[in-house]
């Protein structure tokens, strides 16, 4: 208890979401009390209580704060001002895999779909549908420039971005970080869809 | 009661099925009660654990019972030996949006994978992972054949499956299965990579 004493409001509000975070992840969110969270912190439910009005309000916080927090855009106009569309793409993927690094997020996201789907759309209009449409719009470009093959923008970006998404999930639910490479797998995707969509 | 005595054994365990699957979709494979089975299907627990050893057992002959319940293979090694790639990919494609299309069993099989990760592997074993080796394979007779440019044949079988997969995923997860269309999708996907892969 000595502890509670020393953390500041900020810094007790980011610890009880650390501690949340992992719970949450690892039992959902209806397998997670606040009575655990508050246990795991050294402090009573009251405070966390004071710090989030509800499980619920924490548990979107914890979303929030962690959506979308790498800006894409300021990195990748560059490129495409330039249509480096080698690097567009590349730049986007390694922007989902580094969105996506971390497991306890995924898997605590995961089980917020499960149990409470509205949940996807929160994340969606945070995160990877910017994304997508920012692809989209660079492919629709592209199209009107002549360079690319007449298709359909929003289909193409999608299903490049589900692709990079789907290798990010199978990493974390198959626990195998480590194991092969995303940018083996970026790489190749990359080359097959300039490929696919240069004229 | 009078139901109870009507089934035969094997009604009986398709009937404990059914009900599970419902669920263990809605509320994972620890949130559910194996009492609430029985009492939903009108039986005793005991009468449960006649068919299925244990909870474990029930869950894991679930996932048996219906992971690559389509076989691909005869439908498709007519189009391969034809080297009509175009079918090849669509093929492949609408067949995991078509072992896909069970919304409760893809919740129940992504609760067991946040709730017990082994799970993942036995499916994998027995599902996705063959249809992906037997595409790597074809992409590659392609490429020894010349037809296709030199790229490795595995990462792109695994990124064209991936990105199908995810589209299955996020129409579940968002509860959109009505909304867009799997076949403009899939058409656009298999357009580019045939586009891509080709020389």
């Amino acid at each position: 208890m000595a502890e509670k004493e020393r953390l500041s409001a900020d810094e007790r509000r980011k610890q009880i979401i650390r501690i949340a975070t992992e719970f949450f992840a690892e039992k959902g969110f209806a397998g997670t009390r606040t009575r655990e969270i508050a246990d795991m912190a050294g402090i009573s439910e009251t405070l966390i209580f004071q710090h989030f009005k509800s499980k619920e309000e924490l548990y979107r916080e914890i979303l929030l704060e962690n959506l979308a927090h790498h800006p894409l855009q300021p990195e990748i106009e560059h490129y495409e001002s330039l249509n480096d569309d080698l690097t567009v793409f590349h730049t986007t993927a390694a922007h989902i895999v580094r969105n996506m690094n971390n497991p306890s997020l995924i898997r605590l996201f995961l089980y917020g779909v499960l149990e409470n789907p509205q949940l996807l759309m929160l994340s969606e209009k945070r995160d990877h549908t910017g994304i997508q449409r920012h692809l989209a719009n660079y492919i629709q470009k592209r199209i009107d420039d002549g360079a690319f093959i007449q298709t359909n923008a929003s289909l193409a970006a999608q299903s490049f971005i589900y692709s990079v998404s789907m290798f990010c999930l199978q990493r974390v639910l198959a626990e195998t970080t480590q194991g092969d490479s995303a940018n083996g797998f970026i790489k190749n995707l990359v080359q097959i869809y300039i490929n696919g969509l240069i004229k």
